[in-house]
């Protein structure tokens, strides 16, 4: 008999040889039926491998991030079994799970193309080979056997990988007619996957490398349950109704060109306003609480970063090395406004009175992303950080943690992400070596942020072992309007920049002293968070924030010059205000300014211009009767304030 | 006979081989006493030289810019002499007449030095050589005597330039017993430099290459008046105190530092809080003015220059191409904003009803300057441009310019430039075909700007074939507090940029036109114009702008309570207040607040605590009374209305 330990610390006696799924149904029936993966003893595993000796296990569902890998990386191997039915001959790159479903880069052979229009054949077929219920089966075999097999396939994208592989180590899996080279886990059997969609088809290099041949990949997800998959494709049509990239480019916000580079937004008249504004406000929110801003080039010396250790870290995969004509000078774009915040702490010397120092940026640095990699305001190659470097003696740590907290959390609010999550990331309990600073630093740094976020009263997840090494640190997730998690602002300790710039203050005992160094960017990004903000509200930004807040529609051209009138008054009032002066019936007029998702339409006519008033109609929640513009004004000023709190 | 044409048009003969100082003679004694050089036909030359052929002449004394050059050039000989004199063996390099004085790079010897200590002996050399009153006499020599000349003398320096000279174009100048090679024009004799002071000794690679040998550099100047000398100190000592770079490091508003590389100013927090409002204040000049903020990226591909031609231009002298990783992609640091701004143009297609299109953007440029060329703030590597790109049609471009003219003036009368000059730049009047552009299009922007500044009452000095190749432009030069001039904004037609990026818009008659573009910079850069503010203000800022307005000073520690509640309501009510709570004696605190600059010193001791109000010391101006803080704000904010007038 062998010792198995649950979650809850509670032990069973299990024959030796007993499997995951046998557990399961030792518990309840039910839950057999939904038991995906099986966590032992820290390593994921088929739920029907047998368990040889004590082990502390859990039982994963669907639900689970482990349970959906196995899920969607077994909905691969279902996917390349009717790809091999459907186009015999294929080969078979990588098929992995990825965040939201799975993929396979294929070969489908010299001549042969697979497009969007063949994925409801290969679905179909894969239906059924999911209702035969065949048994994933894992196997293990040598090197050498692995070879013969890929080879005899003619599969010589695999016999590459097997080739890198070290003896020993190699698994297959097998189910129906297919096999693969595989580490698992996978579902007991192709029947758990019950609703299917294959969603797109794209090139991608094997290897991610562009001098070697292009692959077809196709993307797909899987669910156990068709509502499930049916609740999904809504969920994507939200997402794509909300898509940054579409609805940026619809109100104007930023552009990319072509000849300035991938990867490098421009930002248009009315983002660039946008997110004037969301500076704007940051930067009132941090006056209030003590922070100085400060300005900094854009490059640096390479002796900055080898200082630094960014150069070291991520001189050789970044933006290369800017020289000069005759110097023999070498200059970096910085990846990071850290050291330049550290040059300016230690342009003079610094005493404990004069601490804490809060330095802001909003720095734009610029970090190479490749090609493939890039995706609208999310992934770029230049952003603008709303960055800080607070310096501070280690008793001013928590104080200075919950002051970050108190800005963050005033963000959020303002801007309507109510649904957030926070997670400590602290050093691995094991392995305390390879963390830089001392272990007292280390201890109180800890505990002042898991302190600081419980008098904040956040509701924090801990994870060992996700510290840097160079210090905690405190992550914030927002959950968008249609459900997706992003990841936002960061509060991370340094020990490490202010060691390696040498850093000092003279304390109370008159001896030198490290300060410490806290990196926070509440926002993350200007580029990420416009395009987050876009995503979460659909393009509907707060009143104080949105573009254009209101649009004049005269009824028709009788109007036009009291309609100016009223237009002269509203910019004037600081109401960002356009007019639609175009010849269209006012009907089209007011669909037109709801696509543009301006908050206000006011329409003027006869009526309206005989008693001086606009008939306010507001977006989403139709009319709101006519009043005169002054009191239009005071309306939205009302609004406004109420959106924006007292810091 | 020949015939003289003088500048006012009218005619003189005189005999073949009349010299500059005999047609001054044949004038009046007392201007030949004065004139220095003459130019004969657009060159300038000795007034002793003979004129042997018809020809327009202008005399010039040492107030015009010619006469300076002769006499500083004479002088830079003078020395050179001098120093012969006292170091035998001495080798030359260059030594040109420069913008206040001359230099001359010389070799002293191996071990032998020449330091400011020594200047002083040199200086009553010169003063002896120059009561000689020697003659320049001017010589053509070939090629092989001049080689000949100074292989003999030793003067390697001297050989090495003159290898490099095509036969028949070498002259030498000699004066007592100084030959130098030279083109010359020179005084008479020595005898007109009067007053004689060497200023200072400075380290100056031979060629400017700092692989060859370090010379050393001397820099002086004369006079024919000691009086003139005299005032030339007084305004160097001033010049020196007013140093923007003493006084920014002083008044902690930038610094620079060795490991983020030279020529990279990093603003502390009163520079960039300094720099911030000013920009707010030009952001609100332009959005009145129609102006539309954008933002771009600092980086670009070296396409987008080589469209531009910009990289053609500067591309092999400027920071070079940054390279990625792996996807073989070339950037470059952007010199100019310009061609981001063309990319937004070009984001859509333009209407003639959309234009004029004003995109602004305080856009940070980086352009490669020798390290010896680099100055403060005024001569960096990396500076931020008040840049703005103007997008209108040829009939739009006399008001664009006058909106233009208008924001400039508006500025200076804020900022107190109330001394400056304006400069229209055309075409050259006979080369016409080395300007891009129609015809008819120039002659419509050179008639533009003419009557754009005639109609903003400007006093113009027009300069035919200054315009740049792609347009014509006006410039703005201020004279600062001390009688210095400065560069400052431009505005700047460009025909060329459209045509390289093919912008276009659409007609009121349906056909395609291309845009005509304005370039300007009413500050020119942020750094540069806070130089000069700085050295105008001797950093005594305007109230608005100032880093600090107010510093309260407690008598003794008993009020410092009192003091930090005014401190909290000053700082509540905008006022950006100080407090000096040292223990130090008033008349300390006084004497360090006025170094800080400080506009209003406010005291507190007990008569104010028990009133509840301030004493109030003026900057300057001395006591003004107490009042309660409340009307302290009113009349800092009355006093602030009045120096930023409504736009």
């Amino acid at each position: 008999m062998i010792q198995i330990t649950f979650p809850d610390k509670s032990v069973r006696e299990y024959p030796k040889g007993i499997t995951g799924l046998d557990i399961a149904k030792s518990l309840s029936n039910s839950l057999a039926k939904e038991v995906v993966s099986v966590t032992v003893d820290e390593e994921i595993w088929d739920t029907t491998r047998p368990i040889e000796k004590n082990a502390s296990i859990k039982l994963h569902k669907f639900d689970d991030k482990e349970g959906k890998h196995a899920f969607w990386h077994s909905s691969a191997h279902l996917m390349a079994e009717a790809l091999e039915a459907l186009y015999p001959g294929i080969k078979f790159g990588i098929g992995p799970a990825i965040e939201n479903g799975f993929y396979y880069d294929v070969d489908p052979g010299d001549g042969i193309s697979i497009t969007e229009g063949d994925l409801p054949k290969i679905e179909a077929k894969m239906k059924e080979l999911a209702s035969l219920k065949n048994n994933y089966t894992r196997e293990n075999i040598t090197k050498a056997q692995a070879l013969e097999l890929f080879n005899k396939k003619g599969d010589n994208y695999k016999t590459e990988l097997i080739s890198e592989l070290e003896d020993g180590t190699i698994t297959l899996y097998r189910h129906g007619n297919f096999t693969d080279l595989c580490r698992g886990p996978h579902l007991p059997d192709t029947g758990f996957i019950k609703a299917i969609k294959l969603l797109s088809v794209a090139g991608a290099y094997w290897r991610g490398d562009e001098k070697r041949k292009q692959l077809t990949r196709i993307y797909g997800i899987t669910f156990p349950k068709q509502s499930q998959l049916d609740e999904y494709m809504v969920l994507l049509e939200q997402a794509r109704a909300r898509d940054h990239r579409k609805l940026g480019k619809e109100l104007e916000l930023f552009m990319f060109s072509q000849k300035v580079g991938m990867g490098l937004p421009l930002w248009l008249p009315k983002g660039a306003a946008l997110r004037e504004r969301l500076q704007d406000f940051l930067k009132k929110v941090q006056k209030k609480h003590g922070y100085d801003l400060v300005m900094t080039p854009h490059i640096g010396q390479k002796e900055l970063y080898v200082t630094s250790g960014h150069y070291e870290k991520y001189g050789k995969d970044s933006f290369q090395p800017i020289h000069t004509p005759q110097e023999g000078e070498e200059f970096l774009l910085k990846p990071m406004n850290c050291p330049h915040h550290c040059e300016i702490y230690a342009n003079k010397p610094r005493s404990y009175k004069d601490l804490p120092l809060r330095f802001a940026e909003f720095g734009t640095v610029y970090r190479y992303e490749q090609s493939g990699e890039l995706h609208g305001l999310t992934r770029v190659r230049g952003f603008t950080q709303d960055d800080a470097h607070i310096f501070c003696r280690p008793d001013q740590l928590k104080d200075e943690f919950k002051k970050v907290i108190d800005i963050i959390l005033y963000i959020f609010k303002t801007l309507d992400f109510a649904d957030f999550t926070t997670q400590v990331s602290l050093r691995d309990k094991e392995n305390r070596e390879k963390y830089i600073g001392s272990d007292e630093n280390w201890e109180k740094a800890e505990q002042a942020i898991i302190e600081a976020a419980e008098e904040k009263g956040l509701k924090t997840i801990v994870e060992y072992g996700e510290a840097a090494f160079y210090g905690p640190k405190l992550d914030f997730m927002v959950k968008d309007a249609i459900g997706r998690s992003w990841q936002l602002g960061t509060i991370q300790v340094d020990y490490n920049l202010p060691e390696r710039f040498e850093l000092e203050y003279i304390g109370s005992d008159d001896q030198r002293h490290r300060p410490v160094m806290i990196h926070r960017a509440p926002f993350g990004s200007m580029e990420r968070f416009v395009a987050v903000l876009i995503e979460h509200t659909a393009g509907k930004f707060p009143l104080w924030l949105t573009p254009d807040q209101a649009i004049i529609l005269p009824i028709s051209e009788k109007y036009h010059d009291y309609a100016e009138k009223v237009l002269k008054f509203l910019n004037n009032s600081d109401i960002r205000t356009l007019i639609d002066s175009r010849a269209e019936k006012i009907g089209k007029k007011i669909r037109d300014a709801e696509l543009k998702r301006i908050p206000y339409l006011l329409i003027v006519g006869e009526r309206e211009a005989e008693n001086g008033t606009v008939s306010v109609r507001k977006q989403g929640e139709g009319d709101q009767g006519s009043v005169k513009p002054e009191e239009f004004v005071a309306r939205v000023k009302t609004e406004i304030e109420a959106q924006i709190a007292e810091i």
